[in-house]
């Protein structure tokens, strides 16, 4: 009996090692090559290559390592029996809304400015006026709603947007109100999870329905946004500036433009950190759910998505 | 009749234009020269210069615009019959709590580093680890609370101090417990007004008394930090960086190694903007009570300085 994980090296040395402390009797295979496929009955995966998981025969149950279920739910050699389930952990929310309001606020109180008038000796006292910011969150699912309900508690003006309506503490809109809830802001935060309807969402004719001068910001999937349009919208001021962590393609291309913009703000896609301790303990309830048949924890809906 | 508003030119015209919305009754002097001294009846001031008031024979009502009231009540040229009310409104503290969030942010997810990567056309992913914050805040009133709370909301570790005790929703220390708490951090934020006390407190032998590699966060005055004390210090590692928005003397002196060094971050003293708006509606507020005997808001207590 094994269990496998097929991610990156980094988070994949540190999710044996939480095994190895929380369940050392559960053996772990990291890759896909094995003598004895066969033995797999859990694979834990992060970005695997499509078709590395059907030559495990005897394969019970997958999880998703992040939070985006996507490249899982893609991947056509996986048999629609075997349950996907997703990591749900309430340190991801910490993770990840930290990083969110981190960009808001560099943003709110214009450390880039003060950031460049400290290399150049300048005391830039009066100079550069706090931002009155109208936050709005597009997509209030696990972690839209998480850093939604603290940038209210920080006291900003903050609305979000869903599929389906939700009952929020700050103002929410759902269904046909898009264009409503994106006429009322001018900070956008990405939340949303990647399905066919959000895929290149973040483009030109989307943008042309933002005020002028809204900053982006996206932690959710690359694949949501063209990034030539959000270029093109930063320099025609449709846009004041963007803060991304996630790309078309990963990692971001040396000769990509955005690298260098200076109205934008990249990192490496490290926005909501999995915490490897908290994801043993999900797959372990998970296992023993399976073997005992209860309802599977955080088990993805194949039709909806996510 | 009229009102004076001796304070840096940018809050002074705000302040101004203030009053001719909310009270253009209300006549308005900038600055202390005029040739009936006798009719100023109440000062607004923020760095004033000590000894300009005491030609305002008929002065019946002093405001400090800012939080601090130190440079108001060390001036003695002032009568100690007059009170000296200070600005206190939410929309300071949101404007301070925001500035501190976002130097705990920055340092949390480790921002610097990663706008280095940027430069660098690097990805870092997987390079860079969040850091495990026990955040204490140095005097937690009025603003030193409502960034603790936040903090604490936004589900981190924090604990505060105050020389007397007060009940919090987080841990806290007072009294005679400063060295315990001081153990139990590794990001200081500094909070306490200026007073005889608190002078020079942020210096070497205090320093001593924290973890190695504690982060520091000063917003309160810069007189309450010995600049080179704060170099050394991040030198040799017992502070791993620091965030200041208030220094010695201001504006910072261009030959200040504080400008240039690579773990500190500096800001024009920026940190709480105050409000125009709001601070003329509590002026007047005063002022009217002041005219009917009724108790002032928000008055400084002379004995215990803020």
């Amino acid at each position: 009996m094994k269990f496998a994980i097929i991610a990156p090296e980094v988070p994949a040395k540190k999710w044996k090692k939480s095994f190895q402390k929380i369940a050392p009797k559960i053996s772990i295979l990291i890759g896909h090559k094995t003598k004895n496929p066969d033995k797999i009955i859990v694979a834990m995966v992060w970005k695997q290559k499509h078709g590395l998981l059907s030559k495990f025969k005897n394969l019970k149950l997958i999880i998703s390592m992040g939070a985006g279920v996507d490249n899982v739910l893609s991947d056509k050699s996986i048999s629609n029996k075997i349950p996907i389930c997703r990591i749900v952990d309430k340190q991801m929310a910490f993770s990840m809304s930290n990083y969110i309001i981190m960009a808001v606020l560099n943003h709110h109180r214009n450390w880039y400015d003060y950031d460049f008038a400290q290399k150049n000796n300048h005391w830039a006292q009066f100079e550069i006026e706090e931002r009155d910011l109208k936050i709005g969150v597009l997509g209030i699912g696990h972690l839209g709603m998480d850093v939604a309900k603290k940038l209210h508690s920080l006291d900003f003006n903050v609305s979000g947007y869903s599929k389906n309506s939700k009952i929020t503490p700050f103002q929410s809109y759902s269904g046909n109100k898009l264009d409503s809830f994106l006429k009322k802001i001018n900070v956008l935060i990405c939340t949303v999870p990647l399905t066919p309807e959000t895929k290149k969402l973040l483009s030109n004719t989307f943008f042309e329905k933002l005020n002028n001068q809204t900053y982006l910001i996206n932690v959710s999937r690359g694949e949501i946004q063209v990034e030539k349009d959000i270029v093109e919208a930063v320099n025609n001021g449709k846009l004041s500036g963007a803060f991304l962590d996630v790309f078309e393609k990963e990692p971001l291309p040396k000769d990509s433009p955005l690298w260098s913009h200076p109205k934008i703000k990249i990192t490496p896609h490290i926005s909501s950190l999995s915490y490897s301790d908290e994801g043993v303990k999900q797959v372990m309830e998970n296992f023993e759910r399976l073997n005992k048949n209860k309802t599977l924890l955080n088990e993805v809906d194949k039709k909806r998505m996510y």
